[in-house]
């Protein structure tokens, strides 16, 4: 397991990526698999892959590969996707709802146990098996309910005064896809998921490709 | 403007976020900062600000700092936000529906021009200005349509061969939302949104934050 050594943030957002191949290599079948083989699959080099992966132990053998199915458990283990974490949505629009519905976060743990929107008339209203709750409940839902994520698929006005609420009342944990950075204390850990940024990028790119 | 030399995608890939600061500052009626204030503010050094905006002619003037409009208007110009882009999305389900809905991406440029899905049952539908079209009209949509981006919504068994489909059809790049990493050929463009990756980093970072 992690935990005795900083590993960095590359590495972090490369083990999801690792997972996700190595599902679909075990669902084909593929029982092993060397770092030469999974590096050309991955576009990435045998020797990042083995430097990635020897953060947490290594895993393979010299001469035989890794065992794909062993891999993606021990990366799974990693990931504490062996652990069920409860996740709340503040914002019940177009994207809440998408998320909400989205079947690939249940599979690896993640369960959306409530979801909360300003809006009245949106109160009440049924979200695959939730119900839209109004924001004045969510500091007692807070009190009462464990939190490990809070979701927020808000507008960026009121982002920042969300966010306050949503630490003040206890959660760690915001994955923020609001059009904002959101500026929390130490210890809150966000992860933005920028629309338009990562649109803008792509744009960028096309372009510039073009114009070669 | 870009295009002399090579730029890294690092560099790329933090212009978004340079431009929603500045388009923030803007809106406050902030006009000029230093880039010690804009530092601050974004949380990275005020040196790597100066080298990323040198990369594109510097902005910047000695004891003065930079013209917030006019540094906010020529990263835009960089980003090509001054042009328009037509957008096809392939996927009419919920992810779909709130990238289509979502407000932010027309003020930047990015024009939705149609919507595709392979179930019959949401043909004919219609999502805010568009109605949805079968998947057997695409290749000729393509052939009469400019299409700059196309937004691939779709479940990952089927990404693969909507990509190709697409690449066939002249589009040089691919907003992909699917669960996999597509191989595309070279010159054509692909950004990846793995919500399901993003959300596992988040787990990762929160349970190793309480752990300390």
């Amino acid at each position: 397991m992690a935990g005795n050594k900083e590993i960095s943030q590359a590495v972090i957002a490369r083990l999801p990526r690792y997972y996700r191949f190595l599902d679909t290599l075990e669902a084909m079948g593929t029982e092993r698999i060397s770092s030469q083989e999974l590096s050309k699959l991955m576009h990435v080099t045998a020797s990042q892959i083995r430097q990635d992966l020897n953060h947490f132990g290594g895993f393979g053998q010299q001469g035989y590969g890794y065992n794909v199915t062993y891999l993606k458990d021990e990366i799974g283990k990693i990931l504490g996707l062996d652990a069920t974490r409860q996740l709340i949505v503040i914002g019940a629009g177009n994207l809440g709802r998408a998320l909400l519905n989205y079947g690939n976060f249940s599979k690896s743990g993640f369960l959306f146990t409530a979801v909360f929107d300003a809006d009245e008339r949106k109160i009440g209203d049924r979200v695959g098996e939730l119900t839209v709750q109004g924001m004045e409940v969510l500091t007692a839902y807070l009190k009462e309910h464990h939190v490990d994520i809070a979701v927020l698929t808000v507008p960026r006005d009121s982002a920042e005064s969300i966010a306050r609420t949503l630490i003040d009342g206890g959660v760690k944990a915001i994955w923020n896809f609001a059009h904002i950075d959101l500026d929390v204390p130490e210890g809150i850990q966000v992860e933005n998921v920028h629309l338009v940024d990562s649109l803008m990028k792509l744009a960028y790119n096309a372009r510039e490709s073009e114009a070669k």
